[in-house]
């Protein structure tokens, strides 16, 4: 009997993996049940989340993290979701062949997504990519994405860890850690470290991690653990007040191979806390609900859309209908909400 | 009897356009009948997605358009999604200090989402917030995004014209632009163009917009007619080779009040341009589409998690049992979907 993608993926054999992560993103009805045959070979893996802005050198990152975990024997693998990633092909052509040594190493595999046409079901391939990588054994995940928007906090909720990387110098990107990426840090990496106004980056970051503190805000642990729950489904969550991690801060220069070491033991040390202070099962909690949330949204879309367009005929036609204020696009969904 | 909030809004009545926006934001059911009411109140505003990295400088070039476009005697909503932007309350005191010429503005209706908190439903709240300042009256809209991010394009795709704001010497930023943010560009703004490499920013732009050209992929129009039904959702569109918009690559510098009128220039001919090739029902059924899929996505999925809470306990519940293999995503996915 010719044996399931589910088993080629377990036996870690790379060509069953490529073919299931096409079919996810395909949209293939094939893929769910190799996937449901999968979650229960998962959950060895270590998740790790690397966000940033475009240019803060996260792809040079991940490739020193993939060459430090290499050198530990750990096999690795990348979800690359920044579309100015060289792994998604976004980069410019040095930085793609400068990755190419660990293309050619067997032990790392690496996955990129487009960030369109997925019709917001950018997290759910993100969470496919995650579960196949973990199930075929690979004893590292790297998830590289962009840190602006709510599909790429999505994504970075898949993680055991998120680092947020930042460069020095940029006072309205520290205005955009504020406003949204603050609270999933688990780990920053002021990369570029070199340049001028590193040091006061740092501070930056320290006083704004203090004020959070002394304001009595929620914790990143907190808003991680219950975040989804509290701020957009029904009743908050009145679990007891979680200890609290307060995210090291490590200066690294990637291209110099400076602070990596560093900032692999912040993350080692994070994780290590996770256990310490019985936090991991929230974590874990946590990361299956964005997994979940990721699959059930996406899933939905393309059932109602299905259904639509048998009923409704094409989705152009009905965005046409809409358009000439034949129909309203509120009745329409509820319409399908409702079935 | 008691007016409706959907009358209020359409009376111009700022109150009751807040509550409705307040209401949609908490996902009050008594909202959609109210939106329901005022769909066909609508299409008369002038929508303009205003998009770029943070630090581009696009709160300070929306505060000057507003500018010019009181001055032309227009009433203006904005609605900021920028987690960056003073109007969203996440920039620095300057900012948001100068600004307040406008919050005094009786005209000038300014909201701001967050961008946390939402499951998705970011496109569907800015969708609404169109919607209810489309049918108050306001003759432009002007909404402001961050530009990376699945749900950001798709704020980008309720939009007349899409302004993508670029600043000079920053090479990552333009692959940035070439990943995702191009193909959604119908107008290139080139801010802090007193910054010493402009001139090579606007070369690098027209370049890769001829390159895009010359290689025959499809037109900004193009993927932004068709991109989301061909990329998702099913047979590509087979519709005739649209005539092609070239996007006009604009120099400005908004805090010293320059470039704008050229750019308003740009964004006006852009209209005309869609007027005059009969472009425009395209524009407004993509217009719809992207409307109707952001709401059509987040009540699916807030109606799902209702019947998953009564049907099979809370989420965070759920949650912990997929992170336990006690019950795989996927499968609790399809059930949920398959009713």
């Amino acid at each position: 009997m010719k044996r399931t993608l589910a088993e080629g993926v377990v036996a870690g054999d790379v060509r069953a993996a490529s073919r299931l992560m096409r079919d996810v993103d395909d949209g293939l009805p094939s893929a769910i049940p190799e996937l449901q045959a999968l979650h229960r070979r998962t959950g060895r893996a270590l998740v790790i989340g690397l966000t940033g802005s475009p240019g803060a050198g996260k792809s040079s990152l991940c490739d020193r993290l993939i060459g430090l975990y290499r050198r530990q024997g750990k096999t690795v693998g990348v979800v690359a979701v920044d579309p100015t990633s060289p792994f998604s092909g976004g980069a410019i052509l040095g930085d793609r062949i400068r990755m190419q040594e660990h293309a050619t190493d067997p032990e790392v595999f690496i996955r990129s997504l487009a960030t369109r046409g997925h019709l917001g079901g950018l997290s759910r391939a993100a969470a496919a990519c995650v579960t196949v990588m973990d199930a075929m054994g690979k004893d590292v995940v790297i998830v590289e994405t962009v840190g602006v928007g709510q599909d790429e906090i999505d994504v970075a909720g898949l993680a055991h860890c998120v680092v947020v990387v930042v460069v020095p110098g940029m006072g309205d990107d520290i205005q955009a850690i504020k406003a949204g990426i603050l609270e999933i840090a688990d780990v920053f990496a002021v990369n570029k470290a070199d340049r001028e106004g590193a040091d006061r980056t740092v501070r930056e970051l320290r006083a704004m991690l203090e004020l959070r503190h002394a304001t009595a805000g929620p914790t990143a642990a907190e808003l991680l653990h219950h975040g989804l729950a509290a701020a957009g489904h029904g009743a908050a969550s009145t679990a007891p007040a979680a200890p609290v991690w307060e995210p090291p801060i490590v200066k690294t220069v990637a291209t110099q191979e400076q602070g990596i070491d560093e900032l692999a033991r912040a993350i080692g040390s994070q994780l290590a806390w996770l256990d310490e202070t019985g936090q991991r099962p929230l974590r874990e909690a946590a990361r299956a609900k964005a997994e979940f949330l990721a699959i059930l949204r996406e899933r939905l879309l393309a059932s109602a859309l299905d259904r639509l367009e048998r009923e409704r005929g094409q989705l152009d036609e009905v965005a046409r209908r809409i358009a000439a204020r034949e129909a309203d696009p509120w009745s329409l969904a509820e319409e399908l909400v409702a079935r």
